[in-house]
């Protein structure tokens, strides 16, 4: 059957590459950076240049579609998933990796339709790695196919997780909670490239056999979901149960096995959701006011 | 004039890279694991291989030099260093990683005389990236010079780190406590790249500040701290003064200043060294017996 969303994600493909190469050429000069829910939440006018790019693309392509931001939903574009085909973008995930020219970067862009992700593009432009994933078509990086790995048994697992920027001493708690937990299975080891979608591509690639963290937002993993579940992997809520990408609390793991193991070892927490009422996201003041693409 | 250790070092070169050949080469075939000194302290046949290959090839060349391998002296070796021309060998610096194809796998090659590292050679070989430093002038990646970071405010730095392979949780205790201190300086961001020298290679390439961690060994950092120092960063022990390359303790820096933020962070505490008689090196089962190369 033909794929009705074909040109739509070769156009997302395209535009990723362009992305990557306005990201790479800014790694060479200065990055001016500014500061958003706290003094380690970092932004850069590379990433609200290249947001604004891969926006007015595909309004030029698709000007019906809609579209979730990072930059725009920080600068008071809504955040509501509606049944419209939408664009969930992070034009740099890893941005405090790109402050620093760590080697983990990534331009991401989801594709949703009646709320369902139907394709996902992460570009790692300083690997020049283009992972790609269609629903029921499988995932690829540069064209080759992915699979997660095959380990089952999590004493034999490296687990990817992230300390996110959230400095209050309640959330950093609770994050060494887990992680103290999770290492003391004992793990192989614990990961982080610094970037959600890097860490759930690694997942799809093998690498490691599971992703977790609590405090990411849709624009972080909505590309990578479904890289990871094209690969063959799980997505789960941190306390078991599908998970929902809203909610900032996702599992991205190589099995249900190891996905479960994790919901018994991770302290569960809520932060704000990502499509609660601006009011109730007062944990960032960014979020201080919406209105409609 | 004519630098007295220039084909030593060109041999080294020359080595790391047949040695990371070897090491991609296994990566694309079945890694078969057993364990050291915790279930989690992970070795390859590969490892030993590499190491073997290493070792035979400079004894051709230079049959009176010493050596301190990882894997050799996991069979027994003893890990003193004299003042004699002494190489000193991680086959596999990040042998987690490499078990897991996570893409930071180095051939570590330090060679030191009257106790003074004098070259250094780190392949990091799924990246193909070649780091060299000889003292007295420069540190370099595939032949570009190296420069750390000229970023001094711990608070803007990017710190790496390691969990290490000891599950005691006294220990795990102290290297929490460290982490949370450093994370809630707070600084930009924490990493782990699952390998020292990588992680030292970070620092001297400006991408991280500093690196830090208690429970390093002589094999890990010796090629690596030659090529921080040389690339404009400081080593120092973690609790201030000259660093002890045997004492298993280190801080990697862009500078005096993040170094000695890092000194007043962490907390420290006092492994077994290297170079300890093999009684008091309990901790590991592996290390109960030692005879000279």
């Amino acid at each position: 059957m033909a794929d009705p969303w074909e040109s739509t994600m070769d156009h997302a493909v395209a535009i990723a590459r362009k992305a990557g190469e306005v990201v790479c050429d800014a790694l060479r000069g200065d990055r001016m950076v500014t500061t958003k829910s706290s003094a380690v939440d970092l932004v850069t006018q590379t990433d609200q240049k290249v947001e604004q790019l891969i926006i007015q693309s595909v309004k030029e392509k698709f000007p019906t579609h809609r579209f979730i931001g990072e930059e725009s939903v920080a600068a008071g574009e809504s955040c509501i998933l509606s049944d419209s085909p939408t664009w969930i973008i992070d034009p740099i995930d890893g941005t405090t990796n790109f402050v620093h020219a760590f080697p983990f970067v990534a331009v991401c862009i989801g594709f949703a339709v009646n709320k369902q992700v139907e394709f996902g593009v992460v570009y790692s432009c300083i690997e020049d790695k283009m992972f790609t994933a269609r629903r029921g078509r499988g995932a690829f990086c540069n064209g080759e196919p992915l699979q997660v790995s095959q380990q089952k048994a999590v004493e034999q697992a490296i687990v990817a997780t992230e300390f996110g920027s959230d400095r209050d001493p309640e959330v950093v708690d609770k994050i060494f909670q887990s992680l103290r937990n999770v290492l003391c299975l004992p793990v192989h080891g614990v990961r982080g490239a610094g970037s959600a979608a890097m860490n759930m591509c690694l997942v799809a690639s093998g690498c490691v056999e599971a992703y977790y963290e609590i405090g990411v937002h849709v624009w972080d993993v909505a590309a990578a979901s479904l890289i990871v579940s094209e690969a063959g992997g799980v997505l789960m809520d941190v306390e078991g149960g599908e998970v929902d990408l809203m909610s900032r609390r996702i599992i991205a793991a190589n099995s249900k096995t190891v996905a479960e193991r994790l919901v018994k070892t991770i302290v569960a927490f809520s932060p704000p959701r990502d499509d609660a009422a601006p009011s109730d996201r007062c944990e960032d003041s960014t979020h201080l006011s919406a209105r409609k693409v």
